[in-house]
């Protein structure tokens, strides 16, 4: 299977990527973790992401705050899906980290999930690597029915529960 | 190779559409377009979804504005990449869109690009394909090399024209 | 009387919706509740939505946060008057829930309440019911008597405080 | 059958407030307009909405830019729905409407609908007095049923054109 | 003096609006405090308004949150100065609030200050009565000298301790 | 009678303020018109702000856009009530001129109103001079009657154009 | 003299940039002006960076729009001055470029002016080479007098026109 | 080498301004702090700006909350470079402040840094001198270095601790 790398711009991104991180692991994707900077360690990111394909990666996950531009630096250097997060900072509600790494410029798209959204951009890296894959995919599908079965269980509670 | 669709939540979103249909097709890549209503063509979206991947798509493109839900609406339908292009209405700038696709719930996610941005979700689309394709794979890197050289040329243009 | 169903896209979001039903049931509004996801409960939800006015409901609460699609996919599997609450969540401050459930498209309409206006979505609902119904109507005129009651209370106890 | 009032604040609303018109019109709604402000004429305005009820109304349409309080002073003096527009003005794109709508306190609700959501607002009225009148219910299922027939017409055509 | 009275929309806005009520006492002018709300006891509210010329008041305040009306609704029923005050709530930072006060239509102004801004709504209500009071514009000029040298004694403190 | 004046930022405010000019002529109140930045030319402005209270002016209109220093800068030089008009630039739709002008410290109050909402500083200015001026506040309350049989004229057409 | 070099994300930018070029040649700065986009050109643009300084650059000057990560790539190549300059493109009003611009994590400033703001820019180049150039810093200060004087004048043309 | 002031609105910024007094300690350039009011201490600000440069300064450092003035009225009285920090305060999240400092008028820049982003104007400070000042050029060149360093050591405890 192709492996996921998730990146974090800081270690203090880290609380907001653990939860991709633990997705990965539960479907078994082989998963690289780093702190790169698209600011401080460029020539790291740079090299990182022009190897990435034939290092054996097939999707990139990226996780910034503030002027997010580390999934916008690894798309420009990979032609590989670079998936971002946009990290909520101490200011302006994450609104700032997601228009930073959503609105790229024409010929680099940044495939972008919600404000603080780990877990999702686990689940597009997975769905990507499932296209060509149907185990992947049929646990995928798994998966949807376990969360659908658990709403149901909580809906037949709070309606027990509120209904007249 | 897998196909991709190319769904609008309207057919007043066909301008916008069409750059990903453009790009799709210069890149041979067997494309499919369909205008679905999340709300007034449910049943259809809802069938088209659960049989994508057996019929052949690889990734699913989804252009909407306003309460954007088109793209959701697919992702909770099918296990195969959803890509969201949020589309600027007569309000708002494109805002109301944006946050509609992007701010997925945990479990459903949507690879987001930016408003108006159908050229990028082309991009990102085969970018998907491409990772179990080498050929395709170089022809988006012959693609960024073109694109550089077109920028170093018209650098070369701007420089002498306004360098002292 | 008809009925009236308050539906939450998570269970998480019950203590907002729980002022609704509160609400319903100081009315003596039959009520039902429930926790439906337009994503990962979209059949149950289709069901329930389709055969919610032979099944006597006059008004459909819908409570929902992020991306808020919850209002809208019932607004387009039933006549109904769907009443939406966008809900507040971690990140944007109940913006993102706002526009994703107020800015429909023509054709789909959510009645949109104040973000985490659960008390208002059960008045809009009972305002609804109260068309046809000059008891209920009595009573929703007696409760506003009671609350400029208790403004007036408060305005003497605060007037005499404070003015000189 | 109940009839329905469409209030403007200002006459330079009316492009915004005729497809509300028209959409209940076609309906066969019996449609009474007004132009009152909540400022201006605001004793107009009260009077119409105390007697609103008795007058026969079901609900109560109004549109309203800026600042919007039209909604608001409506719904302070009748016990009927008061379906909210905000309408988009010179600055802000509409934003300050819909905040001024909306975001009513607890115990006046505004069923708010898109910025300039003129035939929303008229299809929510008549859903609403459609909860006790099935044949106006039909009617609205048999527009649905249109709708979606012109959008799978819409769909064959740029299928067709466009799909390889 | 003329007399200036402080209205809240709801006994919950007090923390706020005590800022304004201590100031105004600070410059002895005679304070009424109202608690009225412009949709839960709108009659009361357009009696204060349609008298306060009489009553012997010269500028009103209105401190109110969410679709702040309350400023309105005294300015459409008075031709004195009506001062608001946007009061920050549970969502969306104040902007709610701010926007509803400030975005009068034509021919109803209200002068607005700072979201939570109470201290400068008494500030600007002494500026207005002091127009035509010169001692009243003597004790703003004291005040003020007092505040620039409060500043000057802390930058002596700051400068001393941090610059080199 | 006091003095009024209106400064406009630059004289590309004039299309703007120009509503507030002939505002204040139409009440015949003695009015002075400048062109004064609070960058360009501080000193002048500093000037005019502190000489304007003994130079008979009895309110300061301030109209800028952008970051919007003009009206602060007059507060923080009189105790006269200024009134800032945030005004539309080519960017950002007036946010950001609302927020320079209305956010101020405490201590230093600018009456702010609309944006681009030139008439209404005007007859908050002609409200002010008229706390203590029953002429004055007379024409107030004239042009309110004026105004509000425009709108019931206006009613009374569209109603009997439009109502069945 | 130090060299600036005036860099825009692509030649679409060129309009509002040409300002900034003007500007610089006006006060006799020898200016280079390039294209490079940090996607596109990132080695031509870490190149130029790398070796800004010792090729006799004194400040660097990005353009860009959307996702702006053209001056913070700059920003991490080179200790010289980054001026950012955001650029409003075809939607959300240049509030995406100004957060992608402004907001840059600690260690990595970028000096952001106006959005659209080129003249600034080049201006607030010249003064950061006129800190050691007392010739450069007096035709600043003429400069300003300059303007100075040109509103002067327009304020007596308005004056004198509009004044009573 | 010149001196840097780094001058804070009000005495509660310093928790905010404090970093940026670290930093430039940390390189060893002089520093002076000061509290000064654009609004309040108007005299002493104009007094220090017009002759900063005389006395030996080559930046000047400018934090303000809210309608933020503090650094353009430095900019407007200096043609030193001045660097704005926009403070977030209890409302709006930093958003009124960013605004009030990035937007200025053609002709007065701000070089603004992320809103509380004090180390980063210190930075810049620092930048600016070391234009002509290689030895400071050479230790800004040492610190990233240190920070690229400390990004990789953290880079691979993370990688060790969740890489498969």
């Amino acid at each position: 299977m192709k492996k996921v790398v998730v990146i974090m711009g800081s270690d203090s991104d880290l609380p907001i990527v653990e939860k991709a991180i633990a997705t990965l692991k539960e479907f078994s994707v082989p998963t690289e973790v780093h702190v790169f900077s698209a600011h401080r360690t460029p020539a790291q990111a740079k090299e990182f992401a022009e190897n990435a394909r034939r290092n054996g990666f097939g999707a990139i996950i990226c996780a910034a705050g503030k002027a997010a531009h580390l999934a916008g630096a690894f798309a420009a250097n990979t032609t590989l899906p670079v998936i971002g997060i946009p990290v909520k900072s101490s200011t302006l509600d994450g609104l700032d980290a997601l228009l930073s790494t959503v609105q790229m410029p024409s010929g680099m798209p940044v495939a972008t999930v919600a404000i603080d959204g780990a877990q999702n951009a686990a689940l597009l890296a997975i769905q990507i690597l499932a296209v060509e894959d149907d185990s992947l995919a049929d646990r995928l599908a798994e998966m949807r029915i376990a969360n659908t079965e658990k709403i149901l269980e909580k809906d037949k509670q709070i309606c027990e529960k509120f209904s007249d």
